[in-house]
């Protein structure tokens, strides 16, 4: 029998019990729940991921609903602990989930939720972060200055990249890949280059709107280009930002032949999925190129990084951040709680998990409807109407 | 007698004996002036801030003029030093010259150069690397990362702010300050509110026009307002950049009183001038309020800074490297070298210091001018003309 875990309780004598595996940011998220008779308990144990056995404790005889995160599996041994203990619904607090055996809670009747909608500008804030980190040596520099090492103004210190009049590239225009692309086009004055197999004809008609703009108050105007392929566009950007999907097909996608094509000072950004990039292979393009330099938000093996990449200067990375908002992560704590309220309460699922500002609005009840079920057609779920 | 400092010499058979203090970026400074029969002597003592005596020796029995840096005070004995070698010009690379005695140079007939014009966008860009990395705490979390600390992802992990919608505050909107709130409101779709002395017509025309193009977009416009104090900026603005020049008004601008009238969480800029702020109140702020962050190119006491300062984790502190953009740094070694071969040649002032492309311009030859004396008009140095 595993130990049990500490947690935090509100509304004790709720009709519904729900449970959090984890704190997360600010207070709508709770008190949505125990305004609507959900006894909420909040595991408060230390530890970054919990067992399977911390979680099974935390579901216990009656549970209705779970949300949780993606540092712990769901599979077939807590799908069928939550369907016994009577639950509906698991919601995660994050867009992806492949932490989840969506199988496994289709076969138990669970809905599986998810926090798409949030995220957009503040992952493009991030990547533009670390554009700019990474083309002012900010990290270094910051080092250098702290250890007192800083004597005097010197021609050479720390000289980085102009980013105005630069090309920034984009290899992946969704959501996310066109956010970024136009806080580098319209505050940098950058021109673009992008490659994606489907045409971002949005995003294109904004950067031609707004050089025609730039010119008509008698300034240099931008261009865009669609590339033709990938390479087409390592070879001629200063800066390129990875915003694909991870799939077999993208797995690997910057590999040593890939980085041997872009230019020897260009900057390299990723806040998509750490595999994308064979990041051996970058630990060697960076130890042999000091001027190429890199901003990593994500890693092949999370949470560890491959051997070398943390000596090294020319590189910024941080500990998947990129939703790292205040307004983001709190609005992710209410669509998940959302999600498994909603689900409690027999609601339908909401027509578009991308407009979810009617959920987000603090001075309204939220509309009764579930945000996000990723698996609301295998369990046949209704669709809220507009 | 001083011991003779190590140089490299360039062009050994020049007719013009040009001296370098210090390495400075790129070649085709260099160029330039062997090309135009200089012997170019380049000093390459390691040490950051040559002695006077260190100077006088570069300076010689026969010296037609010297190119140096911030980091070496010229005064009485240095610029008579250089007028009994025959010399007729010095120059800075660095728009600032609060290390020159001009007096003393007026009285030696030494013309003194600048090099302004090529700052402006690499200056507000470094401005904008630091309000990104203080906002997504770039620098404490890649320090996270690199120590091994991380573990799996947290809902609560550096947590930061996000920028769309947000307001920035800008005080002095001059070149700089401009090219600033046009980034922040360009690329992240702030509000602007700024304060200056002066009306910034061109800045406020530019926002409204890019509101109205965002309107007809489809999206939300971004705003401006001028506000009747700095108070009112402090109060109101999430992000507070600082622009202002250096005298006895600006003198500790930012103090513990309108620290406290900051919002608890907002983000404070300074790539201006170490003294503007009060370094002392502000490391207390920062003590007392961690949410509160700051990013800082300049300190009161540089290259040192305020006991404790470096300790604090909600502080982004670099070497005062505002200016180190390849493009600027390369820009700023060809305007201190064209001063000095200007006056030499005997070339007449250009009319406008901050209008300079024509002398970048690497594929043709520089006009024939002084791109800027600050000191011509004591000296009755003619004017280029259009």
């Amino acid at each position: 029998m595993a130990k049990p875990v500490s947690i935090q309780v509100w509304n004790p004598n709720g009709k519904y019990r729900v449970v959090s595996t984890k704190s997360m940011p600010g207070t709508r998220w709770i008190n949505l729940l125990i305004q609507q008779d959900c006894r909420l308990e909040i595991c408060t144990e230390k530890k970054t991921i919990l067992s399977v056995e911390d979680t099974i404790a935390l579901i216990g005889d009656k549970c209705d609903g779970v949300i949780g995160q993606l540092t712990e599996d769901w599979g077939e041994e807590l799908f069928s602990a939550l369907s016994k203990a009577g639950g509906k619904a698991f919601s995660n607090m994050a867009v992806g989930y492949n932490n989840v055996d969506v199988n496994a809670a289709n076969k138990h009747g669970v809905a599986v939720g998810n926090t798409p909608g949030v995220l957009t500008e503040t992952t493009a804030e991030l990547a533009a972060s670390l554009t700019l980190a990474a083309a002012r040596r900010i990290v270094e520099a910051d080092e250098f200055m702290r250890a007192g090492l800083y004597d005097g103004w010197l021609p050479h210190l720390f000289v980085g990249n102009l980013l105005k009049g630069q090309t920034v590239g984009v290899i992946g225009a969704g959501r996310i890949g066109s956010a970024y692309a136009r806080m580098m086009v319209e505050g940098f004055k950058m021109n673009l280059i992008y490659f994606d197999l489907y045409q971002s004809t949005r995003l294109e008609k904004f950067v031609t709107a707004y050089g025609a703009f730039l010119k008509a108050n008698g300034e240099t105007p931008v261009t865009w280009k669609r590339a033709a392929s990938m390479d087409e566009v390592l070879q001629e950007a200063d800066i390129i930002s990875l915003h694909p999907i991870l799939d077999k097909t993208t797995y690997h996608l910057v590999n040593k032949e890939r980085l041997a094509k872009m230019k020897k000072e260009a900057i390299l950004i990723n806040c998509s999925r750490g595999p994308v990039i064979d990041e051996v292979a970058l630990v060697e393009h960076l130890k042999e190129n000091p001027m190429f330099r890199v901003g990593l938000d994500v890693f092949e093996d999370e949470p560890y990084m491959k051997p070398g990449l943390a000596e090294l200067k020319n590189a910024v990375v941080v500990p998947h951040i990129a939703s790292a908002s205040k307004w983001t992560r709190e609005g992710m704590a209410t669509l998940a709680a959302l999600n498994v309220l909603g689900k409690i309460k027999g609601y339908p699922v909401w027509f578009d998990a991308n407009r979810v500002e009617p959920f987000l609005n603090e001075n309204a009840q939220p509309p009764a409807a579930c945000p996000s079920i990723v698996n609301a057609k295998a369990l046949s779920l209704p669709v809220s109407k507009l």
